[in-house]
């Protein structure tokens, strides 16, 4: 190559802003996968990714896929990319910004005439965040082999099935087998960090280590409706109460478990209703979901126990039961791989960019990649670790570097 | 009159099984104001109100009534009814009982050939329970000229305002003046105890001594959203956090109140939300609606207070800020006329029915008849003291009993 590729950072910063317009006006910014705003999205992807002169396909569990054909071993492929869905109010980096940088480095390697050896594939995977339809990394799942009937019978807004929706946005859920893949050499994903690492460190690159497993559990306490006027205070079983005292008591515990010295660890209650839901009912039924993440299988196992325990405890004294304790979903931690890690620090180095090793608390698409590539994750900086927020953010400089250490860490892997 | 008018049960008890049809079938027994199946429920009222040879109208604030002509003081009129909405997953007794057993006294003076010297009015009242607009008592509201432009101006589903949905159903808000009564000699409501007060007494017969007040306060709570993944525990603002701490510190201090000696005290969160609402999201607010009522207006203006108090306490502890603690209603508690519990009394006893004084925990659109009339309530059992439930019941012999009870008052107010 003549001219050494390097990132074009006022490109990757208006393709940041592009994409932050199509948001749910009344919610800054909201791109619910599966929704029409999330198919506009794609839109401005597809006519993006075909402006750098990809091929774009729609696999058959609906992600979006841009392919430059490799020169050498077109058959075997680089591939890096994120997703373009959000959570509700969520932010203008988590996800799409992976792609873009994606996007980023190879419109630098075309601009350099830099012909690949490998095909490389960028990708937009279906519906990274918890969708209405109670499931993440929907489309990633697919290319791993790892979105089975279970999966796809879940049910969303109006009824609608899994298998359905993935079929409404241009997937083929009867032709599933065809999404899944053996052909990738490498899998590189760029994520904003979502926590305080980075930026306490004055460091623009996060080499991921590993990722933490989640457990997601779906829990509910039964107690007994009745009349907010006439049922006297001392006979009630409001369900609310039990829920409350839960919540108190798992967050203690969480807290201990933290500092426990066995890594990474939360608990978060972030979805409950409290039921029938009217101001003058007693309310005699409470649900919610858990969402515990650990790096250590161990410690994530002991505490799906004792948050049982504390949720019996909790229905006990508020005179209601625990009517449901439902482990719903559990996904494995999984490890980047040491090679291409070792090629994300080298490639940091090069371009005199500090570093840190550090754990994903989230989950991400590179965690289905995993079980079928080898795959390494880049981290860069998220401004007093917002994330999942509208005051979500990473600067321009800083999504250009992290794109930098993404080019030529495709470099290094295609390379390889 | 020849015969001495007496009550058909089973045509009492025939129209409580018609009405329970009209319902969500899939959460019985629901029928929400202002909905297709709350129309459905009028249609069969006011053709059962017809088949009694009452003249029907829709009053201009949305009320329902059927009108009996006085023979010799027709302007005056002796007035009964109550409300055929419901709570979500509400019971088949609470309101349209108090409807249904006017309908049956009156079938009983029209056999029995008795010619009222007052006029006769039985009403079915607009939206008594707290509907999807945050009000309650609407048509009652608007006949005491207690429906001011801020109710008015209200929203529900879809943004509608309240003017805009009682136009919808038939009432015709620019001239709501006409709703307006200066013309009752009497009003005089059965309903459902919703207490055990009666069912441990054995009483078939409550005589209400007056209404609790009710006033409802609209709090949030706000925090810090944020990744439930990678938000550290130590440093969460999670405002559902906040909440939960307050409802448990609300009970307890309810608790005590309750047990002050100084009346019936209740106080229930039955409205909840946690935003945005994603199960990997540490929820960044949270919001409720608290449900206060007393006998003595001294004892809720403390609370009011004191639970404003909690609240701040609560948010501090957990790194929040309370963004909001406002009272959106406020009813003053309500006395029976003694003149017309003594004819409920009298009543019951000519028809050796025992009887109990009671107060009310419940409003009801008997708090607004109250400005303007001389007013008194007639309780029936409730078994086990349920309400606002799918089990709340009311035997066919204690609704017939109270239906006498009241058939036996309208006829001492009418000859009065």
């Amino acid at each position: 190559m003549s001219i050494s590729p390097d990132i074009d950072a006022a490109a990757l910063w208006r393709d940041i802003e592009a994409m932050a317009v199509i948001t749910n006006p009344d919610r800054p910014w909201t791109r619910r996968s599966f929704s029409q705003l999330f198919l506009d999205g794609r839109d401005w992807l597809r006519a993006a990714f075909e402006a750098e002169g990809l091929q774009v396909r729609l696999d058959t569990a609906g992600n979006l896929i841009g392919r430059l054909e490799g020169r050498e071993l077109p058959d075997r492929v680089v591939m890096t990319g994120s997703h373009s869905d959000t959570v509700p109010d969520g932010g203008r980096f988590d996800g799409i910004g992976g792609i873009l940088a994606g996007l980023a480095a190879i419109r630098a390697m075309r601009a350099a005439g830099y012909h690949p050896r490998h095909s490389i594939e960028l990708v937009d995977f279906l519906a990274e965040e918890p969708s209405e339809w109670g499931l993440s990394c929907v489309g990633s799942r697919g290319m791993a082999g790892a979105l089975g009937e279970a999966e796809l019978a879940l049910t969303g807004p109006g009824g609608e099935t899994l298998a359905a929706a993935i079929d409404r946005i241009g997937g083929e859920v009867s032709r599933l087998d065809e999404a899944r893949r053996d052909d990738i050499a490498a899998f590189l994903e760029l994520h904003i960090e979502q926590g305080v690492v980075l930026e306490r460190a004055a460091a623009p690159i996060g080499v991921v280590t590993g990722i933490a497993g989640i457990t997601r559990i779906r829990l509910a306490f039964a107690g007994e409706a009745g009349h907010a006027g006439t049922t006297p205070m001392a006979i009630r079983h409001d369900a609310s109460l039990a829920l409350a005292r839960f919540q108190l008591a798992m967050r203690d515990a969480a807290l201990k478990a933290a500092n426990a010295g066995e890594g990474h660890f939360v608990a978060t209650i972030g979805l409950a209703e409290i039921l029938p839901g009217g101001a003058n009912v007693v309310p005699g039924r409470a649900e919610a979901s858990i969402d515990m993440r650990a790096e250590s299988p161990d410690l994530l196992a002991r505490h799906v126990a004792l948050f049982r325990d504390l949720a019996e405890d909790a229905a006990k004294a508020e005179g209601c039961t625990l009517a449901e304790f439902t482990r719903i979903s559990n996904v494995a931690p999984a490890a980047c791989d040491p090679g291409l890690r070792a090629m994300v620090a080298q490639s940091a180095a090069e371009r005199q960019m500090a570093t840190r090793d550090l754990a994903s608390g989230a989950g991400h698409d590179s965690v289905f990649l995993s079980r079928i590539a080898p795959m390494v994750m880049i981290f860069v900086p998220s401004h007093d670790g917002l994330s999942h927020c509208p005051e979500e953010w990473t600067s321009p400089e800083q999504m250009a570097d992290g794109a930098r250490c993404l080019l030529d860490s495709l470099l290094k892997a295609d390379a390889a």
